[in-house]
């Protein structure tokens, strides 16, 4: 079993919503800069190319356990807050897979999320199965969530 | 059984991301207007004022199930395109509830949600029970997704 | 000269930043917003496609004469609240062009905005000048700024 | 004359817009994030707090001059593609003063900026003046755009 894909995300003071933490609707965004650090240029990294342009979300599930501040105190002026996200790969099934998360402030927990995701032929606009480089890339990222 | 509550949400061209299609992060946003429109501005037509300033999000669910666009030729110049949004609740708990969304383009349904609220003591910071101005309020919504 | 092009642009409650009021930066979007309405939907109408597929942004000034906010009291359950967007042609050359903009909550203005774009040639990368029927469509928005 | 202040803003593929590129709007967000690091973060290690409550923007000028990819091929899969914006005081009058930004890809100057910013009491809801210890702390960043 793979470690971890571990991604530090910077956030931004425009994260805030009116209530004064990091909107909910915008973590969804966070945890799509840690996917496309993994699946875009990792995968890229690897020589597979294929998941910056044809793979399409099919579910998102998102669970908020505390909220996020962006921590003035804790930023400097070099460097903004950021949270940590921790992602794998959960299931991997012939013509889709999915991406477990989890976003940690420090070593609090602070939200867990999955992302179903089907891989997908843009010319034909059909959905596709796994390549094999795919596949390979994608197991080399196996793992589960914390019990 | 209480009717849907319908909102219809106006689509923006940076609602767009790279691939030409409304981001998949963004659904949450429209959802979120949706549920502004009745937990903040419907409940308090009724009375109400506590939603906006006492809830949480604990999870959300989002199925994807065709991508939007922004779609020029459907646009007038007086008018963005939209999408329309049905809401309701589907369960009520003691200090929970769980609000059903369809987000549909004309009478294409695009996707589904789901999202668990959790009723919120901002002195406190503690989450707190449904009073029962605001259960009387979501009783008048609860209805079912469609089989 | 001609009348100035109206639009009424919705706000969403994620238009709000920390402080309880439309971001700043947020009011760039409102204003793209309108002028998509003009220049890619308007301008087709007319049978000018080539603005929503070849014209880059070279400047923007933006004013902030008032802050902006949600306004709930002024929301209905179908209505997300508005500002209304008045723009216009400025000023019109061989290979760019000035839109003016001044952004209204009922009879206050808010702010005044002004652009300028320059007409893209996308395949060649480089600047062009403006077609005939870009100017024609253009000078029947040609005003001025209220003195 | 102090040296320009230099802040490194991380990109994140959400910033693209349906050309695929940085949208015109985010610039004044990724400018906004050098500005929190400045007058909110690195005023606050100087002893001032007031900014990050009690200044509000009254005007914004961008140029755009190059546009700005996501640039998969300079990301690696630990840091996303980042743009050097420097920033410094322009003018310092007894109740505004004005910050200068130049935003870097590299070597490559890709836009320019000023924003006009007001201290403002909000308690009386009145602008202000600068207090004593804001003037000193803007003194120190006093610097000049490039010739």
């Amino acid at each position: 079993m793979a470690d971890r894909f571990v991604y530090h995300c910077t956030l931004r003071w425009s994260d805030l919503d009116a209530y004064g933490h990091v909107n909910n609707a915008r973590f969804l965004t966070l945890y799509e800069e840690a996917r496309v650090a993994l699946m875009f240029v990792g995968a890229r990294a690897h020589g597979v190319d294929s998941f910056a342009e044809g793979v399409v979300i099919r579910r998102h599930e998102v669970d908020y356990l505390r909220p996020v501040d962006y921590a003035l105190d804790r930023a400097t002026v070099e460097t903004a807050p950021t949270v940590r996200i921790e992602l794998w790969v959960e299931q991997l099934r012939a013509a889709s897979f999915t991406v477990g998360y989890e976003m940690y402030d420090g070593e609090l927990l602070i939200s867990r999320a999955r992302s179903v995701l089907v891989p997908f032929d843009l010319v034909r606009q059909v959905p596709r199965r796994l390549s094999e480089p795919e596949r390979t890339f994608l197991l080399g990222h196996v793992s589960q969530a914390a019990p």
